[in-house]
């Protein structure tokens, strides 16, 4: 199977959140950099370090059956040189009629290398207490 | 009060976690970039955006009280230009004789400035799941 170089880090992420709603492990492979260095926190989850634990972790995520899609908005941009960290919030909704709605919060790095921008870093976790702590701090202050 | 010129992505790691376990607002102040694209992410909180609500958030946490110390470790760094990205451990010690024990993963991003480098995004997760959830997994597999 063949994937594009991607041009941007945009274009990288757009494919990520692509691989993750289509559950394309392949696809997923594609969109890392391949290096020791990369790191992936799942929502509440380990650090996991290198290539090998990343992809075994969207093997066991995109295999599990669940029907996720994605809204991607709310998006911070810190870029220079060949580094581009975005953090963004997934508005994730799971299920055939989108029963399931979640909020993460994910702070996503992308690196140039020599064959395009790849994914080099992901660190979701959950969001979906903004409202709840919102409302607790008001009643607070 | 007088702060220094961060020189180095890590001389600001450094002051971070020194202006933390310190309770210290004012140095907490000087570490950060004073834009409106900066962000914090707490553990299990929500996105927090812009020099004003992030520093209410450092007002709140390190008026509370607590005696929290750091140990740092398990350090992947992702550098280019003006900006470098530290994925961390926080060994977190808490109370006088260190009874309370947790584990923060920790992304942290600085940025070059006109004023030395500074920190432009902290995203905390609870990583003390770390544990349970590799047994599961052990047990699953």
């Amino acid at each position: 199977m063949t994937f594009s170089r991607y041009g941007s880090p945009k274009d990288v992420e757009l494919a990520f959140y692509e691989a993750f709603q289509g559950a394309d492990l392949d696809a997923m492979r594609a969109v890392w950099d391949d290096g020791d260095d990369i790191v992936c926190v799942h929502p509440m989850g380990p650090k996991l370090v290198g290539y090998e634990a990343v992809m075994k972790s969207w093997s066991d995520i995109l295999g599990s059956g669940a029907q996720l899609s994605f809204r991607v908005d709310n998006i911070q941009i810190m870029a220079d040189g060949g580094i581009s960290v975005h953090c963004v919030h997934e508005n994730i909704t799971q299920g055939r009629h989108g029963e399931l709605r979640g909020l993460v919060i994910a702070t996503n790095v992308y690196r140039a290398t020599d064959n395009g921008w790849r994914m080099v870093l992901h660190h979701g976790s959950p969001g979906a207490v903004e409202t709840a702590q919102a409302q607790r701090q008001h009643v607070v202050h």
